[in-house]
């Protein structure tokens, strides 16, 4: 998906939600069963009930890995069932050497037709790079994420500078506000004038909001630019809304009270 | 596997050899489907010819993840294969939030049985922990790579050192020598003096000897500790020794050419 086409997306919508699906299998309702197929099961009936409030999936690989192969089966299947509407995000953090990334590129991009794939930077430019190379895919690059250990290393002073700046500054420079976003925690308010700062125009993905506890209202505050440019995730409180037979249901309704909310900071 | 047995295991082969198995479906023997089955049997032939003379196998997900699914149930199976006197690696570089990364460590060390699982420690102090709660696995950081971008943020000074020392001090202090390792590019021998004083008996993980211009004897010279504390992989230089039916053979007589080289820097 290009940028134009998730702009129109967002405005059509006035929602620039993510529904965040991390299905770990010790927390799905009681009547699915607790293994790949259950968290198919699940995925796919919260994607029915969301669908018209969200303008995004996030998938976290974390819990389809953790199911083995039939895991990553499902997430496939899953993303192969999201309509193209959808900007669709494999949460993978990955990053490697050169060759090696332009593999994980391959996976995500092609294999697996992702619109975007959340990228590690430690490594540096030529573990990025590869994931520049595919028309209408993206990178987004971690900057400040919404963890406690943010501070051991991300906000640690380089030069002049914390190291996110550094890694949001150098990481800009290789691609464009067309196929490179930023990974910004919605708990790190305090940075979010010095991130628009130094990216005015570059789409921002936030996790954080409500149950690492972020709020919606500083992140809009901080953060939107003319094209409104963030894409804010909410997973647990959405997915988790009810664990009883009526999850999707109760998803469906606490996606479109985000949505609700985001809605306000719509000019017209 | 425990570090007593890993270090029984070097003295008895005098070899600190890790293959590296990074499976390009491109890059197949002729003979070969270039498909996941293609993959897995170019693997457990590999295996076959070079389990005398290494102690360690590393499997990079990323030439796995690139088949999808069936990559990564072939994965699981040349895992599953591998004797348990060998040390597995999966070469991730994962690393997420705390919650999260507990999955990533549940899915490598409980669902798959890997010894261990390469980190990517950009997040901070959290994304690391949930690896070191497991018995005798394994968490092997990222210190100071051996690709071109190590320099662009891992090279750059935090007050008076560079980001990869903050990151082996602050790494090693949340675990130990039993339950971390480093990794630490072959390519950057100006560093090693340093990383020793740092870290003098962690066991490092060292790849870029070979394709990526290290050299087995400055990696020796600077890395060898008195339990020996360093893994040398080699992928490439193995693996695509021949890309005809000799290919397994080939890789067996590479193998034991570079075990030969190393039982020299064994003292008895």
């Amino acid at each position: 998906m290009n940028r134009e086409s998730l702009l129109l997306e967002i405005r059509r919508k006035k929602s620039f939600l993510c529904v965040g699906l991390d299905p770990d299998i010790l927390k799905l309702p009681a009547h699915l069963p607790k293994n790949a197929e259950g968290v198919k099961e699940f995925c796919l009936e919260i994607i029915k009930t969301t669908l018209d409030s969200c303008v995004s999936y996030k998938l976290n690989l974390a819990f389809f890995e953790a199911l083995g192969w039939e895991g990553f089966k499902v997430f496939e299947e899953i993303v192969a069932s999201i309509p193209k509407s959808h900007f669709i995000i494999a949460d993978a953090k990955r990053g490697d050497i050169g060759n090696t990334s332009e593999l994980y590129a391959r996976a995500f991009f092609e294999r697996m037709n992702c619109d975007a794939v959340t990228i590690n930077p430690y490594m540096g430019s030529d573990s990025v790079k590869p994931f520049l190379n595919h028309t209408n895919k993206w990178a987004i690059v971690l900057g400040l994420t919404s963890n406690e250990g943010a501070k051991d290393f991300e906000l640690e002073k380089v030069d002049d500078q914390y190291l996110f700046e550094k890694v949001l500054k150098s990481c800009s420079d290789l691609g464009s506000k067309e196929n490179m976003m930023f990974v910004i925690g919605a708990t790190q308010a305090a940075h979010f004038a010095r991130i628009r700062q130094i990216i005015p125009q570059h789409f921002l993905l936030i996790p954080g909001v409500g149950a690492q506890g972020g709020s919606l209202e500083d992140v809009c505050k901080g953060l939107l630019n003319d094209d409104m440019g963030i894409l804010v995730n909410s997973s647990r409180e959405i997915i988790y809304a009810s664990q009883d037979e009526d999850f999707a249901l109760r998803a469906g309704e606490k996606s479109r009270v985000l949505a609700e909310d985001m809605s306000k900071y719509f000019s017209s």
